[in-house]
């Protein structure tokens, strides 16, 4: 079973930070509204210093996937996952009220108006801040999603460095 | 960037309560379940002494809006938001079998007849326990919602101010 | 009101495990991909000695369902609720994706074919680990679940019961 398999990360990380003060989240969610959510608490965490873990699985992965298509290897099922799934943080539509993509669209005018960061922008300034982005890879095997397809900067990991995680943070969160 | 703005409550409010042991709650969800449910892990908690803390954000808004019609000067995009999300916990329906309303009228039907709650009551109920009810002033921003469109009581904050109740609280859920 | 049923149970529990690094969840939702979720993270834990406890309420009381209909006595309207939701593990399905049972069965295939456990065997190896299967009986009588009705191996508690299990984690997740 792929469970077992980041568990030998484990030990080596808790040497690094044994503050158990980080915010760690599960981003299991692919809604725009709820990546907005869970990257606007990433990026003020970091701001104050915390160390900040989020963990995608599940549909949260579609938000790390390239803009662009990657050509890889896939079977039919794989492939039929990756064309419905959305590829990427602009494709990503609202929870509630998208209304055929109205919804969103309306929704990101409206966060451009008033100044607020759009979603690849929050994305890119949590990097810089040095939130750790963990993918997990038992949905990537399951979605049939390859690491080349992924954007730059992320890690993979398995539910032992999701636990690990946590086990160091204050505070954690499934979105 | 709106996120730096509640930084400055912060230091004030780690004076009061040190002790760490509280229960905060993020209600990004608009749907009755799942109000019901954080609202009834909030009373649980408040009559155990636990300090709780719910955060209204995105949807969550919704259940604090005054039932009524407020005048408030607004634009259109914001009239717009305001006319096609529900108005208060009255309106609120179920995430799950709603089936236009009748669903919702069933559930609310049944748990008065098993002497539950209801949602307005649940609120009541916590605010007179002592719950903070803090809203996202981005979220308000966002969707156009003004301060005299909401129900007495609440407070107003950044996220800075969710992650100071986070951080002084044992548990942190977000629903 | 149902809310203080459980808090007669707190003080016992507190002293069978007084560590608080305990893992706990609630379990609201009774989508496939959400509990999936939920087993795959309370598995791991166990694996690595941390005691988990996993409150389930609301939709989440469906994956405890046996699947065969148990004859108990019910008034119309928790019949209808009977008859509207998902008998069991097997017959939950994806919370994206459906698309009338069929991404629900492709998901299933490939997880198969992938050897990653499916939810009835996860759950069944998440018993033999010693998690805690706790069900809110305030969901159980609003939706007229009666015990009978539900698996073997769960306990029945009152929001008391998980805020007690809250109250002993490292961790807790809304799920």
């Amino acid at each position: 079973m792929v469970l077992a398999e980041g568990a030998k990360e484990g030990p080596a990380k808790v040497e690094e930070q044994k503050t158990e003060n980080g915010l760690s989240m599960i981003v299991f969610s692919g809604d725009l509204d709820k990546l907005l959510a869970a990257f606007i608490i990433a990026n003020g965490a970091a701001a104050m210093d915390t160390p900040v873990t989020m963990f995608f699985t599940f549909w949260g992965l579609n938000a790390l996937r390239r803009e662009e298509r990657v050509r890889v290897k896939k079977s039919l099922v794989e492939s039929m996952f990756g064309w419905m799934m959305p590829r990427g943080a602009k494709k990503l539509t609202l929870s509630k009220m998208n209304m055929g993509g109205m919804g969103t669209m309306m929704m990101k005018r409206v966060m451009e108006q008033k100044n607020v960061y759009s979603l690849p922008r929050l994305m890119e300034s949590a990097k810089e801040q040095g939130v750790r982005l963990v993918v997990c890879t038992m949905s990537m095997d399951v979605m049939g999603i390859k690491g080349e397809e992924l954007i730059d900067g992320v890690e993979f990991g398995g539910v032992a460095s999701f636990l690990d995680a946590a086990d160091r943070s204050k505070t954690t969160l499934f979105i």
